[in-house]
């Protein structure tokens, strides 16, 4: 690889690559016969099979496989609303991610419109191409009503990573740090820092799966009945947590906490509010790049674990970890939705792969790279899916 | 290959691959370091670049050479308005097709709606995915209001193939039949069956290469000023051809015709209709399966040259030949169009693909396996897109 001159090394891989996926032909057309086989005249008896009845567009085409990774490019990584073409490279990148780590077949979706409606409007209209959809960097709170709507209105199952792929793994990891902790989910205190999709989702997994004292923080504060506003997500957020209805700031919520789950920004905790955690501090800072804490001071004032979502520090808690395990198995479900139930199952595959003699404040998830984790991800969804009754639903809409 | 008891081979085959394309990654996902350039954080820079200047996402992404299959299951091959999911297998192949001939990566996008408006807003929507647009099995008059005002809104090509991929191929035969038949396009009478998406852009086609004599029929009859109804399409087909303003049937417009291009249903021409023609008739009958006349039958009546739609006989007035080279040269150039220039460009090129000394009655388009077609068609393509100042001018719309 030559690097081109002035350019930084991910420009030049990029521009090198120049696309981080590509299609590639599945069926011979090598000559006419084949042509007659895979494109007409006979590709006319799958068509006619699947008018008769949809769901066999899944047993004919490569629909069973195949996820659309939609964004309308609002909030891109840390960067913001960049836009649809801006927000291409990481579609791109995550599509290539879902082949390579659990075998789907992942397109970018890239929707040129700020509008909730209009992004449901396009997604709905375009259903009949995909098994799945990844809904990826939209901003709070539109990506709450766009998966809200696209859940219900589709056969297909929808899911925000930010939202539940981030949840789902911070689950994960949370339950093996409190093994370590010797603490239980249900009577632990824990503060989120930050309520936008990723906060707010984690909040509810959280209490899926038995957490019972959960604080949540803004930029203004700790959330509460009575101080969030009427109507919004943030006052939905709040009656379902700050179940002693306290008020104040981040640094009053951390008082005798057990767990810190940071999804906001650089430097917002401070070394004291460690210290005045209960014994075995648990601390997530996640913001990316620069989290909440940085991991040698964390450490110095008390913490116990630590995990950001960086991969030069111990316990990166990272999406991947979960979004491909997750879409495997609600695809060979053939699921029509993805649950609650199912995203537990995937924390507790994900926390399993973590053995006891491994398992220690350093490593509390497993490495992105463990080979093992989408299938045994898919595997757990998957049978959640069939006890449910989620699986082979396809338009069996309630 | 195991055929399943009972299912016919296209649709035992088509559940084989269970899917004609797929998706494959271009670039490394081995370990951390790959995941750091590939996606986050390495990935934020030509996010940035690209919300600097949208035309760096065909530098730094795939969309260079990704064109969306776009349908919404109104007119599938001969199966009419079955519905986008029943499109699907006839999506998937076009893209296998694409990739296979042209090196395009092609994507299905089956579109929900038979509202024209519907469909153009979710194209113009995902735009930003994609390099080109292929429109594809929409029914007229549809076809034509939605490929009209992507053309117009969008900043990539756009090409409705049943219209300009057929027109193209059909002015190839016909370039070297008039060869074959000493005959001047400017002269001879061409009569066309159909006023549907095919035979509305032949006639449209083959104006612009310097036809003059033109009668254009329908299930009615001769198309003309005076029968066809104001404000639609079909009245402004009849404004452009017709000059001699003849009513009547097809059996009427026959007479002393030198072509016939059928584009409309099976065994509608009759034996005495050929023998009504002008010397040496050329007769291009391509409804698919069963064309306008049989060719046994044609050549009886005094045929000098037949085509059909059909792999079984000679001469395939076929697509195939056509986008996967016009599509691969529009990328090349970066086009912000496909024009008729281009397309012109692009019959010629199939046309002198079979070479003086293999021209014959029963070769006067090449073999759709001939491995040149593709290139010497983007070639052909790119050339003039770059002489007409349409390559490079991304965002560039008048």
């Amino acid at each position: 690889m030559e690097i081109i001159k002035e350019e930084s090394l991910p420009i030049a891989m990029h521009r090198e690559w120049h696309g981080k996926i590509e299609t590639s032909v599945r069926a011979p057309l090598e000559n006419s016969y084949d042509l007659a086989l895979a494109y007409t005249p006979g590709v006319a008896e799958p068509c006619l099979e699947i008018k008769a009845d949809e769901r066999k567009s899944f047993d004919f085409t490569r629909r069973w496989n195949t996820v659309a990774v939609v964004t309308n490019g609002t909030a891109v990584l840390g960067l913001g609303d960049i836009g649809p073409a801006a927000g291409l490279p990481v579609m791109e990148g995550k599509a290539a991610l879902f082949k390579a780590f659990g075998g789907v077949d992942a397109f970018p979706i890239c929707i040129g419109s700020k509008d909730p409606e209009k992004v449901i409007e396009t997604v709905a209209l375009i259903e009949s191409s995909f098994g799945g959809i990844n809904l990826e960097d939209i901003s709070a709170p539109s990506c709450f009503e766009i998966e809200n709507e696209l859940k219900k209105r589709l056969s297909i199952p929808v899911m925000h990573d930010d939202q539940h792929g981030t949840a789902t793994v911070v689950l994960a990891a949370l339950k093996n740090a409190l093994k370590l902790a010797g603490k239980d989910i249900a009577k632990v205190s824990i503060v989120i820092n930050g309520c936008g999709a990723a906060g707010s989702a984690i909040a509810k997994l959280l209490i899926k799966a038995g957490a019972k004292k959960i604080v949540m923080c803004d930029r203004k504060g700790i959330l509460s009945e009575e101080t969030t506003e009427e109507g919004t997500y943030k006052r939905e957020l709040a009656m379902i947590t700050n179940r002693r209805k306290i008020k104040g700031k981040l640094s009053y919520a951390m008082k005798k906490a057990d767990v810190f789950i940071g999804v906001s920004a650089a430097n917002v905790l401070k070394a004291e509010d460690i210290a005045a955690m209960n014994e075995k501090p648990i601390i997530f800072a996640m913001a990316n790049p620069i989290p909440e804490i940085l991991p040698d001071v964390a450490a110095k004032a008390g913490a116990f674990i630590i995990g950001t979502g960086r991969s030069d520090y111990p316990n990166q808690i990272n999406n991947v970890l979960a979004f491909p395990g997750i879409f495997r198995g609600a695809l060979d479900a053939e699921a029509r939705d993805i649950t609650d139930d199912m995203l537990v199952a995937a924390a507790d595959a994900i926390a399993s792969l973590v053995g006891e003699d491994e398992l220690c404040p350093e490593k509390v998830v497993p490495d992105a790279f463990d080979g093992r984790i989408a299938a045994t991800v898919a595997e757990a969804v998957r049978s959640v899916a069939e006890k449910t009754g989620v699986a082979r639903k396809f338009r069996d809409k309630d």
